[in-house]
């Protein structure tokens, strides 16, 4: 597997998969990407893609084995429930090219919260596992979530995919954390456009980003300059504010 | 082009490409996802993929190039202010393979807000688009967006997405809406799951999503039915209310 960071051993990459009709038709707003978007970055794990596919075995296929081959780690969330509209294990196990079945670990778990008569047919589909597959505890609901290969599968209800993802985080590997410095310019983003260019040009290590936004006193700026080294963050950063320091006096 | 729409003229078909570090590092969480989702449900336009990709020309070209060759439409957002960062028109122009250059209508639009002194290299940044593209009108900040074959390319500020939106649905070819409606089980999804797998079974061109969620009473589910076919979505309803009542009454 030609992974990147094969080529850096520092840079460890994610994609998250998220699957789900509802979240396409605008019906549930997802909140899982900004979740785990900024928890992986907490902890050293750089998030380069996400792709949001339908019900559609042929498509959760296509889009996890394209994203499983690229990066270090890809998330899944959305379609491990007892409905018949959950396909999301039997996608993983077709993308993975092993069969699925009843995993007595699994049923194990339902049973500490189901009766043997709650512990239906449609329950049961939570207890299908692809074989070969490490589980993923579910403290809030139990139904598991699981890990193949290089693919977690979690739940897609908020509370249940943050729990999964508290008890996942440990097993990962993590690269150099990717350090962040913020700076709010108090000038517009037209206004030091020209300068924070050149600056970037000089910090080619460093990546520099410019957001806008709406502060108190009007049209505003945040400068975002990010690294995974701190003295070249610290360089570029210095030199951000000194150039913001000098167009805000060129303005008065 | 063999989209699917040539093969259902009653359906159209889009994808969302989401462009920015800043969501991928999960300093900014996405808002436009959802929102866009809905508008298109509303009027009769299939989302049917969203990808989330960096400030990297070669990846926007690649993603956009794969969505653009699938889907009727493509709507993407983020990258087309005043700074180095902001490469999403260059990289459109690149996906596409034309030219891109200052567009005087553009400068039109920025000289209505920004002074003479006031439009600035980085500003002018803002006037570059791809030859043969159409703007979209800007009310809020003027800086245009565009559309090029079947993509248009909008701002990531919500407020001015919105905006750009408004402006170009009326222009868009829609299909026919996807009806849908929703019911309150008051069960939990996996009382429900091997019934409702039947009534799915039973209406093959209906779609039913089954989606837990905690009501007053506790554990408790939302079946939506959807189809293009009022009758059909009315009679798969009424199967699924016939069956919640009667798991209901099994309950009692």
């Amino acid at each position: 597997m030609t992974t990147e960071e094969n080529r850096s051993p520092a840079i460890v990459t994610a994609a998250i998969l998220v699957i789900g009709d509802e979240i396409l038709s605008g019906r549930t707003k997802d909140k899982n990407i900004g979740y785990i978007a900024e928890y992986l970055t907490n902890i050293g794990i750089e998030l380069r893609e996400v792709r949001v596919v339908p019900d559609v075995t042929d498509e959760i296929v296509a889009a996890l084995n394209a994203l499983r081959a690229r990066y270090g780690y890809v998330f899944t969330t959305g379609g491990i429930g007892p409905t018949h509209d959950d396909i999301t294990a039997d996608a993983v196990a077709a993308a993975f090219g092993v069969p699925i079945d009843y995993d007595p670990r699994a049923v194990a778990m339902l049973s500490e919260r189901f009766s043997p008569e709650e512990l239906n047919e449609a329950r049961m589909r939570m207890a299908r596992i692809p074989a070969g597959a490490e589980l993923i505890a579910n403290a809030i609901s139990k139904a598991p979530g699981f890990n193949i290969g290089n693919v977690f599968v979690m739940a897609g209800v908020p509370a249940i995919m943050q729990a999964m993802l508290d008890v996942v985080a440990p097993t990962l590997r993590t690269g150099t954390k990717l350090l962040s410095d913020t700076v709010q310019a108090g000038l517009r983003e037209g206004d030091i456009g020209g300068p924070l260019a050149v600056i970037a040009q000089a910090h080619p290590e460093v990546s520099i980003g410019s957001y806008p936004f709406w502060s108190e006193t009007g049209p505003d700026t945040h400068i975002v300059v990010r690294s995974r080294d701190a003295g070249k963050l610290q360089a570029a950063m210095n030199a951000v504010k000194t150039m913001i320091e000098s167009e805000r006096q060129r303005r008065n």
